[in-house]
Protein backbone atom coordinates (compact mmCIF):
# COMPACT_ATOMS: atom_id res chain seq x y z
CA UNK A 1 0.00 0.00 0.00
CA UNK A 2 1.54 3.43 -1.19
CA UNK A 3 1.56 6.32 0.58
CA UNK A 4 3.59 9.83 -0.53
CA UNK A 5 5.10 12.10 1.97
CA UNK A 6 5.40 15.94 0.70
CA UNK A 7 7.49 18.73 1.57
CA UNK A 8 4.54 21.92 1.83
CA UNK A 9 7.23 25.33 1.18
CA UNK A 10 8.76 25.00 -2.44
CA UNK A 11 6.51 22.54 -3.07
CA UNK A 12 2.83 23.11 -3.19
CA UNK A 13 3.23 26.92 -1.43
CA UNK A 14 5.82 29.56 -1.23
CA UNK A 15 8.52 29.94 1.52
CA UNK A 16 6.39 31.25 4.06
CA UNK A 17 9.02 33.87 5.97
CA UNK A 18 10.11 34.83 2.52
CA UNK A 19 6.80 35.46 0.92
CA UNK A 20 5.58 37.01 4.55
CA UNK A 21 8.80 39.28 4.39
CA UNK A 22 7.90 40.77 0.78
CA UNK A 23 3.87 40.81 2.25
CA UNK A 24 4.71 43.03 5.15
CA UNK A 25 7.90 45.10 3.74
CA UNK A 26 9.99 43.65 6.74
CA UNK A 27 13.21 43.41 4.85
CA UNK A 28 14.72 41.50 7.76
CA UNK A 29 12.24 38.66 7.65
CA UNK A 30 13.90 37.71 4.35
CA UNK A 31 17.14 35.99 6.13
CA UNK A 32 17.17 32.11 5.90
CA UNK A 33 19.81 29.41 7.07
CA UNK A 34 22.05 30.45 4.31
CA UNK A 35 22.46 33.96 5.77
CA UNK A 36 22.09 32.58 10.01
CA UNK A 37 23.08 29.04 9.30
CA UNK A 38 21.54 28.13 13.60
CA UNK A 39 18.14 27.70 13.05
CA UNK A 40 17.44 28.62 16.80
CA UNK A 41 19.55 32.18 15.88
CA UNK A 42 17.10 32.45 13.25
CA UNK A 43 14.23 31.62 14.64
CA UNK A 44 14.93 34.11 17.97
CA UNK A 45 15.49 36.64 15.53
CA UNK A 46 12.17 35.85 13.89
CA UNK A 47 10.27 35.96 16.77
CA UNK A 48 11.99 39.16 17.38
CA UNK A 49 11.17 41.06 14.66
CA UNK A 50 7.78 40.02 14.95
CA UNK A 51 7.70 41.24 18.74
CA UNK A 52 9.57 44.82 17.28
CA UNK A 53 6.85 45.11 14.48
CA UNK A 54 3.94 44.51 17.11
CA UNK A 55 2.94 41.18 14.95
CA UNK A 56 0.25 39.08 16.36
CA UNK A 57 -0.80 35.32 15.75
CA UNK A 58 -3.75 37.32 14.07
CA UNK A 59 -1.97 39.99 12.51
CA UNK A 60 0.69 37.11 11.05
CA UNK A 61 -2.40 34.90 10.12
CA UNK A 62 -4.33 37.64 8.16
CA UNK A 63 -1.52 38.27 6.25
CA UNK A 64 -0.82 34.82 5.27
CA UNK A 65 -4.28 34.52 4.39
CA UNK A 66 -3.81 36.61 1.70
CA UNK A 67 -0.79 34.15 0.00
CA UNK A 68 -1.50 31.46 -2.34
CA UNK A 69 -0.25 27.80 -2.39
CA UNK A 70 1.63 28.12 -6.15
CA UNK A 71 -0.19 27.24 -9.70
CA UNK A 72 -1.26 24.06 -10.22
CA UNK A 73 -0.74 22.76 -7.14
CA UNK A 74 -4.64 22.49 -5.94
CA UNK A 75 -5.21 20.13 -8.68
CA UNK A 76 -2.19 18.08 -8.81
CA UNK A 77 -2.69 17.34 -4.64
CA UNK A 78 -6.50 16.35 -4.87
CA UNK A 79 -5.20 14.41 -7.89
CA UNK A 80 -2.91 12.65 -5.92
CA UNK A 81 -4.89 12.07 -2.92
CA UNK A 82 -7.75 9.92 -5.06
CA UNK A 83 -5.09 7.81 -6.04
CA UNK A 84 -2.78 7.48 -3.12
CA UNK A 85 -2.63 8.36 1.10
CA UNK A 86 -1.12 11.51 0.82
CA UNK A 87 1.17 13.12 4.20
CA UNK A 88 2.35 16.72 3.98
CA UNK A 89 5.74 16.24 6.27
CA UNK A 90 7.25 20.28 6.58
CA UNK A 91 9.33 22.24 9.37
CA UNK A 92 6.85 25.33 9.16
CA UNK A 93 4.44 25.74 12.00
CA UNK A 94 0.73 24.74 12.55
CA UNK A 95 -0.21 28.26 13.14
CA UNK A 96 1.46 29.33 9.60
CA UNK A 97 0.26 26.75 7.73
CA UNK A 98 -3.04 26.80 8.49
CA UNK A 99 -4.51 29.24 6.21
CA UNK A 100 -2.87 27.53 3.41
CA UNK A 101 -4.74 24.00 4.43
CA UNK A 102 -7.53 25.35 3.85
CA UNK A 103 -6.88 26.79 0.12
CA UNK A 104 -5.64 23.15 -0.21
CA UNK A 105 -8.66 21.14 1.04
CA UNK A 106 -7.24 19.93 4.46
CA UNK A 107 -4.32 17.57 3.30
CA UNK A 108 -2.73 15.93 6.69
CA UNK A 109 -0.33 17.90 7.96
CA UNK A 110 3.03 16.91 10.72
CA UNK A 111 4.83 20.07 11.38
CA UNK A 112 5.98 22.33 14.45
CA UNK A 113 3.87 24.45 16.83
CA UNK A 114 4.41 27.89 18.25
CA UNK A 115 4.08 29.10 21.60
CA UNK A 116 1.44 32.16 21.90
CA UNK A 117 0.50 34.03 25.00
CA UNK A 118 -2.62 35.54 26.03
CA UNK A 119 -1.73 38.72 24.03
CA UNK A 120 -1.83 36.73 20.90
CA UNK A 121 1.98 37.67 20.91
CA UNK A 122 3.91 34.88 19.64
CA UNK A 123 6.37 34.18 22.19
CA UNK A 124 8.42 30.46 21.78
CA UNK A 125 8.68 27.64 19.01
CA UNK A 126 8.69 23.81 20.06
CA UNK A 127 9.60 21.54 17.54
CA UNK A 128 7.97 18.33 16.96
CA UNK A 129 11.29 16.09 16.99
CA UNK A 130 14.83 15.88 15.70
CA UNK A 131 14.96 14.78 12.06
CA UNK A 132 10.90 14.62 11.89
CA UNK A 133 10.36 13.79 8.20
CA UNK A 134 13.28 10.98 8.09
CA UNK A 135 11.34 9.71 11.48
CA UNK A 136 7.69 10.21 10.08
CA UNK A 137 8.57 8.11 6.70
CA UNK A 138 10.18 5.60 9.01
CA UNK A 139 7.02 5.00 11.39
CA UNK A 140 5.11 4.67 8.26
CA UNK A 141 6.57 1.91 6.63
CA UNK A 142 6.65 0.48 9.99
CA UNK A 143 2.95 0.38 9.23
CA UNK A 144 3.69 -1.46 6.72
CA UNK A 145 3.00 1.56 4.00
CA UNK A 146 5.42 1.98 0.83
CA UNK A 147 6.67 5.49 1.17
CA UNK A 148 7.30 7.78 -1.64
CA UNK A 149 8.73 11.06 -0.65
CA UNK A 150 9.37 14.39 -2.83
CA UNK A 151 11.04 17.94 -1.29
CA UNK A 152 13.16 20.80 -2.70
CA UNK A 153 15.81 21.16 -0.38
CA UNK A 154 18.40 19.91 2.56
CA UNK A 155 15.91 19.50 5.18
CA UNK A 156 14.03 16.98 2.74
CA UNK A 157 17.40 14.76 2.31
CA UNK A 158 17.06 12.37 5.34
CA UNK A 159 13.44 11.67 3.99
CA UNK A 160 14.12 11.53 -0.07
CA UNK A 161 16.75 8.75 1.81
CA UNK A 162 14.55 6.75 4.25
CA UNK A 163 11.54 6.75 1.62
CA UNK A 164 11.22 3.81 -0.59
CA UNK A 165 11.76 6.14 -3.47
CA UNK A 166 12.20 9.63 -2.99
CA UNK A 167 12.27 12.48 -5.84
CA UNK A 168 13.43 16.26 -5.95
CA UNK A 169 11.01 18.91 -6.55
CA UNK A 170 11.80 22.61 -7.76
CA UNK A 171 15.15 21.83 -5.99
CA UNK A 172 17.83 24.59 -6.52
CA UNK A 173 21.36 23.52 -8.58
CA UNK A 174 23.30 22.97 -5.50
CA UNK A 175 21.06 20.48 -3.98
CA UNK A 176 20.24 18.61 -7.30
CA UNK A 177 24.24 18.49 -7.95
CA UNK A 178 24.66 17.25 -4.30
CA UNK A 179 21.86 14.60 -4.56
CA UNK A 180 22.27 13.06 -7.83
CA UNK A 181 20.74 10.34 -6.42
CA UNK A 182 17.15 11.38 -7.05
CA UNK A 183 15.21 11.90 -10.13
CA UNK A 184 14.32 15.98 -10.11
CA UNK A 185 11.50 17.66 -12.16
CA UNK A 186 9.91 20.99 -11.16
CA UNK A 187 6.49 20.47 -12.92
CA UNK A 188 3.64 18.66 -11.44
CA UNK A 189 2.52 16.42 -14.00
CA UNK A 190 6.02 15.02 -14.36
CA UNK A 191 6.07 14.45 -10.39
CA UNK A 192 3.24 12.30 -10.85
CA UNK A 193 4.38 10.13 -13.37
CA UNK A 194 7.73 9.38 -10.97
CA UNK A 195 5.15 8.37 -8.35
CA UNK A 196 3.20 6.09 -10.52
CA UNK A 197 6.19 4.55 -11.93
CA UNK A 198 7.37 4.27 -8.31
CA UNK A 199 3.84 2.39 -7.32
CA UNK A 200 3.94 0.05 -10.49
CA UNK A 201 7.13 -1.40 -9.81
CA UNK B 1 0.34 18.31 19.19
CA UNK B 2 -2.87 16.51 18.75
CA UNK B 3 -3.75 14.08 16.09
CA UNK B 4 -7.61 12.32 16.47
CA UNK B 5 -7.52 8.70 14.85
CA UNK B 6 -11.10 7.76 14.01
CA UNK B 7 -12.47 4.71 12.98
CA UNK B 8 -14.72 4.75 10.28
CA UNK B 9 -17.46 2.11 9.68
CA UNK B 10 -20.16 2.68 12.30
CA UNK B 11 -18.35 5.89 13.22
CA UNK B 12 -18.69 7.59 10.10
CA UNK B 13 -20.36 6.08 7.06
CA UNK B 14 -22.26 2.70 7.87
CA UNK B 15 -20.93 -0.68 7.93
CA UNK B 16 -19.87 -1.22 4.12
CA UNK B 17 -20.51 -4.88 3.89
CA UNK B 18 -24.61 -4.60 5.69
CA UNK B 19 -25.39 -1.53 3.61
CA UNK B 20 -23.99 -3.77 0.86
CA UNK B 21 -25.82 -6.41 1.27
CA UNK B 22 -29.12 -4.50 1.76
CA UNK B 23 -28.65 -2.28 -1.28
CA UNK B 24 -28.24 -5.73 -3.59
CA UNK B 25 -30.61 -7.40 -1.59
CA UNK B 26 -27.63 -10.58 -1.19
CA UNK B 27 -28.85 -11.75 2.37
CA UNK B 28 -25.79 -13.67 2.98
CA UNK B 29 -23.67 -10.83 2.69
CA UNK B 30 -24.95 -9.81 6.38
CA UNK B 31 -22.86 -12.19 7.71
CA UNK B 32 -20.46 -11.01 10.39
CA UNK B 33 -17.61 -12.17 13.10
CA UNK B 34 -20.67 -12.58 15.19
CA UNK B 35 -21.71 -15.15 13.24
CA UNK B 36 -18.96 -16.86 11.73
CA UNK B 37 -16.10 -15.77 14.51
CA UNK B 38 -12.60 -16.44 12.41
CA UNK B 39 -12.18 -13.41 10.17
CA UNK B 40 -10.26 -15.25 7.27
CA UNK B 41 -13.27 -17.83 7.17
CA UNK B 42 -15.92 -14.98 7.09
CA UNK B 43 -13.51 -12.77 4.26
CA UNK B 44 -13.07 -16.28 2.37
CA UNK B 45 -17.58 -16.76 2.38
CA UNK B 46 -17.52 -12.72 1.41
CA UNK B 47 -14.97 -13.25 -1.91
CA UNK B 48 -17.33 -16.47 -2.78
CA UNK B 49 -20.56 -14.65 -2.51
CA UNK B 50 -19.51 -11.63 -4.91
CA UNK B 51 -18.14 -14.31 -7.72
CA UNK B 52 -20.72 -16.14 -7.55
CA UNK B 53 -23.52 -12.81 -8.23
CA UNK B 54 -20.79 -11.94 -11.10
CA UNK B 55 -20.16 -9.00 -8.83
CA UNK B 56 -16.70 -7.02 -10.37
CA UNK B 57 -15.14 -4.55 -8.48
CA UNK B 58 -16.41 -1.72 -10.70
CA UNK B 59 -20.27 -3.33 -9.63
CA UNK B 60 -19.34 -3.37 -5.92
CA UNK B 61 -17.87 0.33 -6.27
CA UNK B 62 -21.02 1.52 -8.14
CA UNK B 63 -23.11 0.09 -5.57
CA UNK B 64 -21.17 1.43 -2.89
CA UNK B 65 -21.22 4.86 -4.51
CA UNK B 66 -25.12 5.08 -3.92
CA UNK B 67 -24.03 4.84 0.25
CA UNK B 68 -23.54 7.46 2.15
CA UNK B 69 -21.68 8.66 5.20
CA UNK B 70 -23.95 8.89 8.67
CA UNK B 71 -25.95 11.98 8.72
CA UNK B 72 -23.83 14.66 10.40
CA UNK B 73 -20.39 13.13 9.51
CA UNK B 74 -19.21 15.43 6.78
CA UNK B 75 -19.36 18.85 9.10
CA UNK B 76 -17.83 16.82 11.64
CA UNK B 77 -15.46 15.65 10.49
CA UNK B 78 -14.58 18.96 8.38
CA UNK B 79 -14.47 20.97 11.25
CA UNK B 80 -12.40 18.25 13.18
CA UNK B 81 -10.04 18.73 10.32
CA UNK B 82 -9.59 22.55 11.08
CA UNK B 83 -8.46 21.89 14.81
CA UNK B 84 -6.72 18.56 14.57
CA UNK B 85 -4.76 16.29 12.26
CA UNK B 86 -7.06 13.40 11.39
CA UNK B 87 -6.20 9.66 10.59
CA UNK B 88 -8.52 7.36 9.76
CA UNK B 89 -7.86 4.06 10.84
CA UNK B 90 -10.22 1.19 9.66
CA UNK B 91 -10.35 -2.66 8.79
CA UNK B 92 -12.13 -1.96 5.59
CA UNK B 93 -10.33 -1.72 2.32
CA UNK B 94 -9.34 0.74 -0.23
CA UNK B 95 -11.52 -0.23 -2.64
CA UNK B 96 -14.43 -0.18 -0.92
CA UNK B 97 -13.76 2.88 1.55
CA UNK B 98 -12.95 5.46 -1.72
CA UNK B 99 -16.25 6.19 -2.73
CA UNK B 100 -16.95 7.39 1.10
CA UNK B 101 -13.64 9.25 0.74
CA UNK B 102 -14.78 10.83 -2.20
CA UNK B 103 -17.91 12.12 0.02
CA UNK B 104 -15.63 13.06 3.08
CA UNK B 105 -13.70 15.15 1.14
CA UNK B 106 -10.66 12.58 0.96
CA UNK B 107 -9.02 12.59 4.82
CA UNK B 108 -6.03 10.53 5.20
CA UNK B 109 -7.38 6.36 5.64
CA UNK B 110 -4.82 3.78 6.95
CA UNK B 111 -6.56 0.09 6.07
CA UNK B 112 -6.34 -2.49 3.99
CA UNK B 113 -6.08 -3.81 0.37
CA UNK B 114 -8.25 -6.24 -2.58
CA UNK B 115 -6.59 -8.07 -4.68
CA UNK B 116 -8.05 -7.70 -8.02
CA UNK B 117 -7.70 -9.98 -11.24
CA UNK B 118 -7.49 -8.82 -14.78
CA UNK B 119 -11.17 -9.14 -15.17
CA UNK B 120 -11.71 -6.79 -12.09
CA UNK B 121 -13.11 -9.92 -9.76
CA UNK B 122 -11.57 -9.97 -6.02
CA UNK B 123 -9.66 -12.79 -5.89
CA UNK B 124 -7.65 -12.11 -2.16
CA UNK B 125 -7.35 -9.58 0.10
CA UNK B 126 -3.99 -8.10 2.25
CA UNK B 127 -4.34 -7.08 6.27
CA UNK B 128 -1.75 -4.35 5.78
CA UNK B 129 -0.64 -5.95 9.35
CA UNK B 130 -1.64 -7.51 12.50
CA UNK B 131 -3.60 -5.05 15.04
CA UNK B 132 -3.31 -2.13 12.52
CA UNK B 133 -4.91 0.31 14.60
CA UNK B 134 -3.09 0.33 17.68
CA UNK B 135 -0.08 0.09 15.74
CA UNK B 136 -0.95 3.09 14.19
CA UNK B 137 -1.05 5.23 17.04
CA UNK B 138 2.11 4.15 18.46
CA UNK B 139 3.80 5.21 15.79
CA UNK B 140 2.36 8.36 15.71
CA UNK B 141 3.07 8.84 19.34
CA UNK B 142 6.73 7.87 18.66
CA UNK B 143 6.20 10.98 16.15
CA UNK B 144 5.17 13.19 19.39
CA UNK B 145 1.82 13.49 18.60
CA UNK B 146 -0.57 13.19 21.36
CA UNK B 147 -3.48 10.84 20.18
CA UNK B 148 -7.07 10.95 20.44
CA UNK B 149 -9.04 8.03 19.05
CA UNK B 150 -13.04 7.10 18.97
CA UNK B 151 -14.27 4.12 17.87
CA UNK B 152 -17.39 1.78 18.41
CA UNK B 153 -16.18 -1.55 18.01
CA UNK B 154 -13.86 -4.85 19.46
CA UNK B 155 -11.56 -4.33 16.61
CA UNK B 156 -10.90 -0.51 18.08
CA UNK B 157 -10.37 -1.13 21.75
CA UNK B 158 -6.75 -1.82 21.19
CA UNK B 159 -6.40 1.57 19.39
CA UNK B 160 -8.78 3.34 22.27
CA UNK B 161 -6.27 2.23 24.94
CA UNK B 162 -3.06 2.91 22.97
CA UNK B 163 -4.39 6.19 22.62
CA UNK B 164 -3.58 9.18 24.87
CA UNK B 165 -6.74 9.46 25.42
CA UNK B 166 -9.90 6.97 23.87
CA UNK B 167 -13.67 7.48 23.56
CA UNK B 168 -16.48 4.81 22.51
CA UNK B 169 -19.02 6.36 20.10
CA UNK B 170 -22.27 4.61 19.07
CA UNK B 171 -21.02 1.22 20.26
CA UNK B 172 -23.27 -1.53 21.20
CA UNK B 173 -23.79 -1.84 25.03
CA UNK B 174 -21.66 -5.26 25.18
CA UNK B 175 -18.91 -2.84 24.17
CA UNK B 176 -19.77 -0.23 26.91
CA UNK B 177 -20.17 -2.93 29.35
CA UNK B 178 -17.26 -4.16 28.52
CA UNK B 179 -15.17 -1.23 28.20
CA UNK B 180 -16.21 1.13 31.41
CA UNK B 181 -13.10 2.97 31.32
CA UNK B 182 -13.88 5.12 28.12
CA UNK B 183 -16.40 7.66 27.77
CA UNK B 184 -19.53 6.82 25.69
CA UNK B 185 -21.80 9.23 23.31
CA UNK B 186 -23.37 8.84 20.28
CA UNK B 187 -23.18 12.65 19.47
CA UNK B 188 -20.67 13.83 17.04
CA UNK B 189 -21.05 17.54 19.16
CA UNK B 190 -20.29 15.85 22.51
CA UNK B 191 -17.51 13.45 20.70
CA UNK B 192 -16.18 16.98 19.75
CA UNK B 193 -16.17 18.23 23.45
CA UNK B 194 -14.67 14.89 24.68
CA UNK B 195 -11.13 15.94 22.22
CA UNK B 196 -11.67 19.42 23.34
CA UNK B 197 -11.20 18.62 26.56
CA UNK B 198 -8.23 16.05 25.99
CA UNK B 199 -6.43 18.21 24.41
CA UNK B 200 -6.91 21.36 27.15
CA UNK B 201 -5.96 18.96 29.98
Amino acid sequence: MDLVCLDLEGVLIPEIWIAFAKKTGIESLTATTRDIPDYNVLMRQRLNILADNNLSINDIQDVIATLEPMPGALTFLDQLRESYQVIILSDTFYEFGQSFMAQLNWPTLFCHKLEVDNKGMVTDYHLRQVDPKRNAVEALQKLNFRVFAAGDSYNDTTMLAAADKGFLFRAPQNVIAEFPQYSVTSEYDALRAFFDQASEE
